[in-house]
């Protein structure tokens, strides 16, 4: 019997992995085998899906995370017995650049609160937490090495950047004091996000093709020149899923994992797009330079040696056109939605 | 007029701070150039040796420092006064291996407190945190360079270490966000401490000397060929100086700067002892082994390429010899206090 904890379990990628884990119905945990996953707790502030909420083996506590994760918190009981927690909830990079004392409770707050209640539990799960690419930053007075790889010294240029990077160091601590078995992810840009946009500073990476895939106009705030680091929904589930199931040995170590890239131009994904959906299908992309977005995007890093993923068997996408199908084919958008431009 | 803020202003470094502050009655401020030094409040949890106590230009706050610096706190007034703040309080290395809950009270979350008051105050101070070499550390899954330097990823193996590197990416983050200006040193380990033993796991290379040097017997708990990254008392207040009066060009980013080190065997140690002080000093060392004490040394780096320390002109100590004979004229530790052993 495995249980099993998602925080922003309503979120993008919370949902998604919920809907593996429960069609999988069981999970490898490192030192127990494959045991029958038997009940997955969904934190989060907004309730989920309507296919999750009608699994019997689902349970939804809605609300702040650090409150129902705290002291007489209603997500205690469900904490206290998991096997598995996934940490995805955090307020955006955007949001936490607009809103410093937001990011600071949402991101750090509630990680140390979650991080604490796990330790009072005493249970020593594995948790899995979705850290980012945005720990690494370029500035003027700190170039980043054309390549980063484990080693690469992070010099976050946002506050969400250093709300993750602060919560890797706090995971490696309650781990290596042994209180919980914990595993940094660093997700990538996570493209084609379905859904509405996000107040992700990455956003509009998922908008310039989910929008005019559905035939609606969408907004660049970026040189097309940009070179961004992307991973599909599909590698960054994969890539969670193989944290919570490592063996220590395999892991390899208390500092975080950064994921193999698929390294991309703006310019190039607006031509896979054109060859997936048809040559008008970039012109609905509205080139609008955002000095401020522009800024954050250009601080992260786009090309990646994941030497400890690669040993884990994690991979970058083979190209963009199939993330695009991969996309299309999941969400029933239809390339011939997108109306001619005359 | 220079208003100066010293948090472990009773400590071994804050009560030499502020002597050398205050004997010196002016203090360079970066954009402003040389002031009066008016007035230098010292926070501790004890109070100050009695000359500092009564110089009329000293404030004195005791307490909790998280209790001090929060809403409605004592020291709020002096912190939103001050120009510059140096951070030196902290709870040290094996404390905080022994007892987690107080490191992370008493080196983060006093630390986030203090950041955020003078967020609140609004003046802009230069803050001043004394960092350590501990963020730095060496594991089995996580071999060190031979030659540590500014851009080694720091991946602590001590709750201290951890701790001490998350207080730089707040001072980094609220750097950037221009709520103050804050420098972080990393201070080796300062050699040598007068006064009493402390809880440090690097205590015992004060002791080995300064101990012998009174004609007490020492305890050493590591082997003799550990090499370790010392620096004199001086040079740690050199250092500090250093970054409370560089121009924000000279200092050279938001990461953390590492001093340069003498680096030694505690075996060159010990003969140095008996070069200054006679041949029979380093037998008043007994040799026990300690393996926890051990680890956490050896886990630390003993030689580091100090790039952007040396090109703020600080340099390392020249050798250990002087650095003991500036431990004696200090003290008044006569070296003919020890006793001939037959």
């Amino acid at each position: 019997m495995a249980r099993i904890v998602i925080t922003g379990g309503s979120g993008f990628l919370g949902t998604r992995l919920a809907r593996v884990l429960l069609s999988a119905g069981e999970l490898r945990l490192a030192g127990r085998g494959v045991e029958t996953v038997s009940q997955v707790t969904l934190m989060d502030r907004v309730l989920p899906v309507a296919d999750l909420a009608a699994d019997p083996r689902v349970d939804v506590i809605t609300g702040d995370l650090a409150d129902a994760v705290g002291p007489g918190g209603d997500g205690r009981q469900a904490l206290a017995e998991a096997d598995v927690v996934f940490h995805l909830a955090a307020a955006v990079s955007a949001e936490c650049e607009v809103d410093f004392d937001l990011g600071m409770r949402a991101n750090l707050q509630a990680t140390h609160t979650l991080l604490q209640a796990c330790r009072e539990a005493g249970r020593f799960p594995v948790l899995v937490f979705a850290s980012s690419l945005a720990v690494f930053g370029r500035s003027d007075d700190h170039p980043l090495p054309a390549v980063i790889d484990d080693d690469t010294l992070p010099n976050p240029q946002s506050s969400y950047g250093i709300q993750k990077f602060i919560c890797e160091q706090l995971l490696a601590d309650f781990t290596r004091k042994g209180f919980l078995r914990a595993r940094a992810v660093r997700l990538l840009t996570v493209c084609v996000r379905p859904g509405k946009p996000n107040a992700a500073a990455s956003g509009f990476l998922s908008g310039i093709i989910r929008e005019p895939l559905a035939g609606q106009r969408a907004t660049c705030p970026v040189d097309p020149s940009t070179e961004v680091a992307l991973v599909s929904p599909k590698k960054a589930i994969d890539a969670l899923l193989c944290a919570a199931t490592s063996s220590d040995e395999a892991w390899g170590g208390r500092t975080a994992v950064t994921l193999p890239a698929l390294t991309m131009t703006v310019a190039e994904m607006v031509r896979a797009l054109d060859r997936v959906a048809g040559p008008q299908a970039s012109s609905l992309i509205d080139w609008v330079p955002d000095p401020d977005i522009a800024r954050i995007v250009a601080s992260w890093p786009a090309r990646i040696r994941a030497n400890r993923a690669t040993r884990l068997g994690l991979a970058a996408d083979d190209d963009f056109d199939s993330v695009i199908r991969m996309h299309i084919s999941e969400t029933g958008s239809a390339p011939t939605a997108v109306p001619p431009r005359y």
